[in-house]
Order: C-alpha cells, then sequence, then structure tokens
C-alpha cells in the first residue's frame, strides 16, 4: 500500500509540476481546467489533421503544434488532485478510478506524450509535411494509449 | 455597410490563421473551444499570479507562459465564425455583438494581446521575476481591455 502511494505520487510529480499555486484550485475548477486543456488540444489537432489531408499551411500547423506543446508541458497533473477522480454536482469526468491508482504508469504514458508534443512542434517548425504526418501519428497514438487505458467510453 | 463588412474580415484575418480546415467546425464547438483555450489561459495566469505572490518556481512560471502564448497565438479567431455570435442550445456565449462589428478594433486588441504573451513568454523564459511581473501585468490589461468591451458581464 505505501509502495503504491509512493508510486502514485511520483507518477503525479513526473505528470507535473505541480506546487502550492496550484494545490489552491477547487477540485470542480481542476476538472474544468483539464478538460478545456485537452479540448483546445483537440481543436489543434483537427486543425493539423485538416492540413495534412488538404492544402498545408506551414503557419498554422506550427501554431496549432504549440499550442499543443504549450498545453502538455504546462503540467496538467496538478489538475488531477484529491476528489477530482468524480463528478463534482454538474462538473462530470470521465478519469477512471485506476488513473489514480497507476501513478508510475500515467507518470510514464504523461512523458511520453510531452516528448510526443515536443517533436511534433519541432517538426511543425521545421515545415516538412512529412516530417510533421509522422510526429502527429505518435502524439495521436499517445492520446489514444491514455483514452483506451484511463478514459470512460461516452 | 460595406465597408464595416470589409473591416470586420480584415480584423477576423489578422486576429487569426483561418482556413477552411477551421472552417468546417461547427459553431456550437467553435464557442467550446474558445472558452477551453480562455479557461486554460486562466488557469495558467493564475498559476504565474501565485508564483509572483508567493515563492517563485522559474520552471513552472515558464511553462504556464508557453502554454499562455501557444493558445493566444493559435489563430483563435477562426472560432468566432457565423453563427457563434448568441447561444446555441446549452451552449452560452458571453460575447456582445459589438465584436463582429468592429473587427478592425477586434484585430488591433487580438495582436496586442498576442504580443504580450509573446513578451511574457521570453520574460518567463529568461527567470527574471521583476520582469515577468511587468509582462504578466500587460497581459493581464489586455486580457481586461477586451472582456470589457466585448464581453457581458456575468
Amino acid at each position: 500500500m505505501k509502495k503504491t502511494i509512493a508510486h502514485t505520487i511520483l507518477g503525479m510529480l513526473a505528470l507535473s509540476l505541480a506546487t502550492a499555486a496550484s494545490a489552491q484550485v477547487k477540485p470542480e475548477d481542476q476538472i474544468k481546467y483539464r478538460q478545456a486543456g485537452y479540448r483546445f488540444m483537440s481543436w489543434n489537432m483537427g486543425k493539423i489533421k485538416g492540413n495534412l489531408e488538404g492544402s498545408y499551411n506551414k503557419d498554422q500547423v506550427a501554431a496549432a503544434a504549440d499550442a499543443i506543446a504549450g498545453i502538455a508541458n504546462s503540467g496538467m497533473g496538478a489538475l488531477y488532485g484529491p476528489g477530482t477522480d468524480k463528478a463534482i454536482g454538474s462538473v462530470k469526468t470521465r478519469v477512471k478510478p485506476e488513473f489514480f491508482k497507476e501513478g508510475e504508469n500515467v507518470g510514464k504514458l504523461a512523458r511520453e506524450f510531452n516528448a510526443a508534443t515536443n517533436d511534433l512542434a519541432k517538426a511543425a517548425a521545421g515545415g516538412d509535411a512529412a516530417a510533421v504526418k509522422t510526429a502527429f501519428g505518435k502524439v495521436g497514438e499517445s492520446c489514444k494509449g491514455c483514452h483506451d487505458k484511463y478514459r470512460e467510453s461516452e
């Protein structure tokens, strides 16, 4: 049990740059903020997809990739604090209980996700659509890997 | 009238990197995405404020500022498309009608906001808390300038 808690804390630290400042955010607001982050990343993933499938606008792709990397690396682990594991009033969450029990794996997935978004931002800045396509695929796989394991289906 | 429309379009272009790809986003999703972007920026502004008022963690501030700049520069103007000027079902919006009529001014405010977030990201990367405080104040003023003019009070 102690080991599990230690692993969870370790994973959470790896996932975030959590500090006292973020700990003051109310649990319902933590849920709202994390959902906002994922939603905004989703919009930008959609834009990159649109560019890869249609006409490619380097500036738009680079801007979208920067937004995704900026959000991913902002320390979202701090938004999974105590009390955010289930709905609070009208604020729903699809996170599974396992997320809070498997900190080591969650931390690993989070680090891989952050690295994938950084690779995408680098590729996007370079402007090579083929490199962006590869990096974009890896970010998408990383999203899916965590969703499949730790997010309830709708 | 024609001039007003031209100004609005000009402002919108300045505000965004709008393309056909983003135009395909449903109006209700545009509202949700833009609100997600502002909400996530708000969380990160709060973190920077906490650092300026408490103990200063350079890495957390830099990460927060990067997220804000990334979101601000992602082309959010594309999320103010036709039909997004009022509530769509349960998806509410506080944007005032003037926002869609004063494109030139909106574009100016958006450019100033983006520049302020870039200055904040630069200052945060440097790690000088005094410089961050000044840049943070300017971003806050820019947020408020647009809210006062174009957002309904709650």
